[in-house]
């Protein structure tokens, strides 16, 4: 079994050719956000700051997208990918892979695909986004569905936990269920440099014989694999284990991932508002605020959703960062930092040799099952 | 078809005779908690106090409840039923059904079954207590899956939205689904004086081609029957909307809604308590703190999960509410208190006039769908 190290000595030239080798180029979609372009070129100048060996191909219409970049004065670390067509918050992920080619999203994930970017970002539609990202890059061996990862807040020492599948699809069996916590491990370990995760199964509960069948017999899969996935499978977890230290990474289907990623961000939310009344609710508050002001401005910072902004797509042959559509310039300036630390690793090739390395130990153990020697 | 009023008249004898009309009886099973039965007691004490014409009929060992309630003075408002077993947290379901009689859990239940009370509250097993409500109350008719429903801190004038399943059910098929949404507005409608509740189904998107084949079915039923069940049907909803203003009920399976509740609860109680570390973190938030101490005190009451105890078991003949089994005094008072209000508007037979007569129409319909005249 490759290690992920060896994985990584097996990629020591990574596709970032037209820049040199000492940069990491991040390929960001323009388009599609709620907020315009004008947010991610925003967010891309407090980004190109904080990394200064980052260069970034952007697409998008080149008439909207130059005189942005100038006012900005970014030029020399932006390279322009003229695409005229927009992918709508409404298009289907059918209508997008037939008739997207002249898209900025297809633009940005098009250089992923030929190697000129390590990595690709993008706010808009997460469907089509998907969706065109299975047809042009293509699921990694072994993967049967791709998953979307995302961070959330939690008590553990990294500050994060990792669930997946967030919403990439709205189903998983137990084998799919399977590939995501090796996926997940694989995530947390080059993501979060914990170098053997915690896995756990989200369930209503963490008795051995609660929930769905198939989460029963993911169960077994998962509990088997831990050995060969360099991870600890700690069983079932509850929905209130996801900010916990309990456990690193959190596998579920695309379905109850989603309705859990947003129903946690909504309260968050709304937490964060009564804050900011509560503290303007009275002359006393108000005093009370001024003092306490950089303490709560830590807490707020530490609960803001737009600090962990950035679902990556895992399962796929090169990594695709899906950005919220209402992402503002912090937001998208955290997805770029994310998108650019995954490519730096070299990730995705780390992340492929792992679930192709288990694939290949079921499959021998599938052959020695029936091999009738 | 029935208003809710007309359904009330019809219960004009509410069951409670034992103690005289003028007073409401909640039946009260004070063991199977975490905190075992000292502090249900303890939290007993505070709800009489609050509801001078409440009786309450407490189930457990009377050799361990007598001394508890004469420690607190309450003697004269409790009568104790003795049931020397326990239901343990462990227990599987249909064990309890097969050999539970003399637990308490059993116990509580039978004195709404019997009339002896109008509505009954456990911190024990959930399964244990649906499973026994299921076969002791049976139930209503119309409803092939009860639920369980449960209040969500939200943006809205009432401070609450309803959410139901919240784990009666890992499925819920489309006609459940319909159930549920008729069931949630009568309770939104008696429980939080939402005269017309808005009903949204949650799905990982609002755009009618997304989610789950059944989804797109219940969606189509809902719609249709927001005018007989007197709600208004606002489409799908997403995680984010639980504590939003937008809706009064979600409508969702009980594996989902699960998860949601423990989710937003996880993520509740790690936001209080990095407020709390918050302000403890310097000197000068120290002080801050202090000013602001009583705002803050509100926000963390209104966000705190344990106002909110008690989901409601939907769909039987009697009302049932299941506290957590982790509740405190202050938690197990606010489920008497929710119970107590329940109890008292006769709500039970309110909400199954109304899905009874949903129900009978739907049959109607199908009746003259395939009359051959």
């Amino acid at each position: 079994m490759p290690s992920d190290s060896a994985a990584q000595t097996a990629v020591a030239n990574p596709p970032t050719a037209d820049v040199g080798a000492a940069k990491t180029v991040v390929s960001v979609d323009a388009m599609g956000g709620d907020n315009g372009p004008a947010a991610v070129v925003a967010g891309l100048k407090s980004f190109l700051q904080k990394r200064t060996d980052a260069h970034v191909l952007l697409h998008g219409p080149q008439t909207t997208l130059d005189p942005l970049i100038a006012q900005h004065g970014i030029a020399s670390r932006v390279t322009v990918s003229d695409a005229p067509d927009v992918v709508a918050m409404s298009d289907k992920p059918s209508h997008v892979m037939r008739h997207g080619k002249s898209t900025s999203m297809w633009s940005s994930i098009e250089a992923v695909r030929e190697g000129r970017a390590s990595v690709c970002v993008s706010c808009g539609n997460t469907g089509a986004l998907m969706a065109v990202s299975m047809i042009r890059l293509r699921k990694a061996e072994g993967v049967n569905r791709p998953a979307i990862a995302c961070l959330w807040p939690s008590r553990n020492p990294a500050g994060f936990n990792v669930m997946l599948d967030a919403g990439a699809d709205i189903r998983a069996d137990q084998d799919d269920l399977l590939t995501y916590a090796l996926m997940g491990a694989s995530y947390a370990r080059n993501g979060l440099d914990i170098a053997r995760p915690r896995v756990g199964l989200l369930n209503v509960g963490t008795e051995e014989h609660k929930g769905r069948a198939e989460l029963k017999v993911a169960h077994e899969l998962i509990g088997e694999a831990a050995a060969r996935g360099d991870f600890e499978y700690i069983g079932f977890v509850e929905g209130g284990d996801l900010p916990s230290d309990r456990v690193d990474v959190i596998v579920t289907d695309g379905f109850t991932g989603n309705v859990a990623l947003k129903t946690g961000e909504g309260t968050a939310t709304l937490i964060s508002d009564l804050l900011k009344s509560a503290l303007y609710s009275t002359v006393m508050s108000k005093i009370g605020g001024m003092f306490a002001g950089s303490a709560l401005q830590g807490l707020r910072k530490r609960i803001d959703p737009r600090r962990v902004n950035g679902g990556v797509f895992l399962g796929l042959n090169g990594t695709v960062v899906k950005s919220h559509g209402s992402a503002d310039a912090t937001g998208i300036a955290a997805a770029l930092d994310l998108s650019y630390q995954l490519g730096k690793s070299g990730f995705s090739d780390k992340l492929a040799a792992r679930v192709a390395s288990a694939a290949a130990i079921a499959q021998d153990t599938s052959n020695q099952d029936t091999d009738p020697s």
